[in-house]
């Protein structure tokens, strides 16, 4: 059997163009934390450069070289030309490194250097644009971006539409064709409930959520239940920045950031939890395996399957309070001392179609992903113009959720996402909701008492059960495998919607 | 007149370099201030990555190539084959880049990463050997950045001695042979000053300085003489470290760092003055030059002369205090309302040997450098081992400034640089104490009422004309010819001496 010490010099070399990609995530996670606000084109420029050397290590001769000694290039099949076969590991790896390469391969150094520094622009004009609820003011970089991403479809190639070529990148293997029968389930069992929740006699009150609550303690509390969770600070780090996110720069370097509303008590503590799911998957990949396929995790909708786990499975608990809620109570005694956990709970699991999707309830959440999933492929098919957005936009959540936006920051500019020309990403948060759910039913049959141990605060139990099924493996497995090797069977949206019509089902009395 | 513009390839080629210089800025920046202590492994390799890419393309045969075209590569002569000269810019952009690159070209690009990693790690072992005050645990890594540094030497070549060609990396053109008068001379008036201050009937008393003093309070003083001085945080910042410092990654983005002690009201604002110096010289930086000497500092003595400047004949001035005082006094009502101005002045200008370089006073500083200058010599001359280093400190430290640390942590250990491998660096400390005095000299002679402005808290007259005689002017001059045109004269230590003798003079009735 020959081993990964075969491919030592490939390895090496992959190792080095990480080191190259981290550094641009230091320079990324510093832009979004740190940096001063004059800064910004020179950074731009800088991560640009350093995304172009990487882009250009990568696809150099000697990585085909390498790369070709152990692949057939056109095919991706591990040569076995002497004799001997590959084991697993090594297999996997080069399955995933020739994925990697044949994309990047397609696209010139140049244009990704041009992608790289127009994103990190736009990025700062959105910013600002949303600041002053001014669209127009962000179309001509998004019309940029826009037209670079379309241009990066036509390198990378598709069979159906361009879009596929997007999708593909966040989650291997997804089309608009097998994401639209998956969304057509959600979206006729979600609108039903819905519409029985919302003509429900059980009013949730969540008032109680909006009073004031100190900004230092609550980020305190976020805290305490990262380190409940196993979030390692010693590898790690909480900060602030304008929209939470989680970055990582080696598994011994992981960062995860909050935001903190004073007059929102869910804000910081959700998204504290949210992130720190990111990140005990970043901390926890193998790190002999850094800069490797098998030292990096798997796709972003398994990724986003851990963050929406804890969240949601975990955090949005009866279990998970009937420990935390006292903790909560003690920290903010004047404002919670009268209200019993059954309100509290109720409250953080309240349903109501509203106008940001980072804080949607857990049902109304993917009907966002819908409309945003519907807009982006008219917009990469070039069939809608990126300044007729604000009144699709509009239409659809019309359409999805009932209500529409006062304002466009309350709209079309919420998200990050299309300055960064992240075109594809949004459906992984809907393939995240339904592996969490899948993941977790599988945690709570494997692992003995895991609600009565929550319960209990102790957490640690299913971060180590991910850590085995899931976080160690890197890429060693795809996506549809890790989830029939985890569950036994392929990604499935039946567990999230009986979770979903079971939990709403009970706190609405239907 | 050939101009930059026929230099435009070589200057794309040396800004794309400078991307990368910059990003391993950030990368050192944030290992100092954000890091979780974990990730020092996996952030050494990163930054010293970069570096080696950034040698790498540096002294490729294409920069050579480029720079072949324009100057005589074995002299440094331009070539003027057509008949046409270059300005002065021009000139002076080839002289400096044909510098650096004789300088490059002579050390492998392996060597420059293996310099760079071990410097990283050896300066997190230093950190650790420091706190615990373990000479031991820190020399096996001091050894090897020692032979590194003399492999370094041997690789860049030397008339005189190897320190020779260490020297002239951070001050062009310095030597031992240069040196050792400038000291001698310093010593021989330095000295018997000092003995005469400690035979003073005068005896200061700066208790009040070390009673306890609100670190956040502390901070927000420091801040806003920052603000005072013209320091723009719309591109910069304000950190805490464990050693202040200031880093530069576009002057558009330079960041300063302080450190607070509760029982000492100096330590933040001294060092808030003194970076801020640094920060201000790279933010006066021509952007428009970015990534090219003339956007680039002179050398370090010159750099040090601007937070020297600031520092000292600024800051541990009476006009400085006359408008500050009050503001402090009020800051720290409780500790301060019965200390008046006077007192407070002699206090920051108390002349104590004592054991900790950076928080020297004026006088003694030079003879903490004058220490370390020979201690350098002869460790890279190899006539002394790196094990016989805490003894020689204690020796040297005995014969200048008749004290012995009593612990390693307070003596050998107290400084950073060797463990960056920065042997060379202290002496720019002492030319910058003397290039301060001479340049502020000059400037009391050419702004009108200099100090009157200060003392009516109006700092930024004093900026702008540092900006316009030294900051704008980026490697244009060398440190030489720069003095010359600011001054008059070539760098003397006369007016350091002078003023030095005036004011303790003054000061101890002597």
């Amino acid at each position: 059997m020959k081993t990964l010490a075969t491919l030592e010099n490939l390895i090496d070399r992959l190792r080095e163009i990480q080191r190259i990609n981290s550094a641009a995530s230091v320079l990324s996670w510093d832009q979004e934390t740190n940096m001063p606000a004059g800064g910004g084109t020179a950074r731009a420029e800088q991560i640009a450069t350093l995304q172009g050397i990487a882009h250009k290590e990568f696809v150099e001769d000697e990585t085909e070289k390498l790369l070709g000694a152990a692949v057939d290039l056109t095919t991706g099949y591990p040569l076995d030309q002497d004799g001997e076969l590959w084991d697993e590991s090594a297999q996997s790896l080069l399955r995933e490194v020739w994925r990697d390469f044949n994309r990047a391969r397609k696209l010139p150094s140049d244009f990704v250097v041009k992608l790289s520094r127009e994103c990190s622009l736009a990025q700062q004009v959105w910013a600002e644009a949303r600041e002053g609820n001014a669209f127009v003011d962000f179309l001509p970089n998004l019309e940029t971006v826009l037209n670079l991403k379309r241009e990066e479809a036509q390198y990378l190639g598709y069979a159906g539409s361009p879009y596929d070529a997007l999708l593909d990148y966040y989650e291997p293997g997804t089309t608009i064709a097998g994401l639209r029968p998956l969304f057509a389930q959600l979206k006729a069992r979600l609108v039903p409930l819905l519409r029985k929740i919302q003509n429900s006699p059980v009013q949730i009150d969540d008032s109680i959520l909006f009073h004031a609550y100190d900004t230092a303690r609550q980020l305190e509390f976020g805290r305490l239940v990262l380190i409940a969770m196993g979030y390692d600070f010693e590898k790690g780090r909480l900060d602030l920045s304008a929209h939470p996110f989680t970055t990582s720069f080696h598994p011994t370097d992981v960062r995860v950031t909050t935001r903190v509303h004073e007059h929102d008590v869910t804000s910081c503590l959700f998204s504290c939890i949210h992130e720190g799911g990111h990140g005990l998957y970043d901390q926890g990949l193998d790190p002999t395996h850094y800069g490797t396929p098998l030292g990096d995790s798997v796709s972003l909708g398994i990724h986003e399957s851990q963050s929406r786990m804890w969240e949601n499975c975990v955090g949005r608990s009866k279990a998970f309070w009937r420990f935390f809620y006292p903790v909560l109570q003690q920290t903010f005694h004047h404002q919670l001392r009268s209200i019993d956990l059954d309100h509290f709970y109720a409250a953080v699991n309240r349903v109501k179609p509203s106008y940001i999707r980072v804080e949607a309830d857990e049902l109304t959440y993917n009907l966002h992903i819908m409309v945003r999933f519907e807009i982006e492929q008219e917009l990469i098919e070039g069939r809608v113009k990126a300044q007729e957005l604000p009144e699709l936009w509009n239409q659809k959540m019309k359409e999805y959720l009932g209500i529409v936006p006062p304002t466009d920051s309350q709209g079309v500019l919420q998200d990050v996402h299309w300055s960064l020309g992240a075109f594809g990403y949004f459906p992984t948060y809907t393939l995240g909701n339904l592996y969490a759910v899948q993941f977790y039913d599988q945690a709570r049959m494997e692992i003995p008492h895991l609600e009565d141990e929550i319960a209990a605060g102790q957490l640690l139990i299913l971060r180590q059960w991910l850590g085995q099924k899931i976080h160690r493996w890197g890429r060693m497995f795809t996506p549809e495998r890790l989830a029939q090797r985890v569950t036994g069977v392929s990604l499935t949206p039946e567990p999230y919607l009986q979770y979903i019509e079971r939990k709403y089902g009970e706190l609405y009395r239907i």
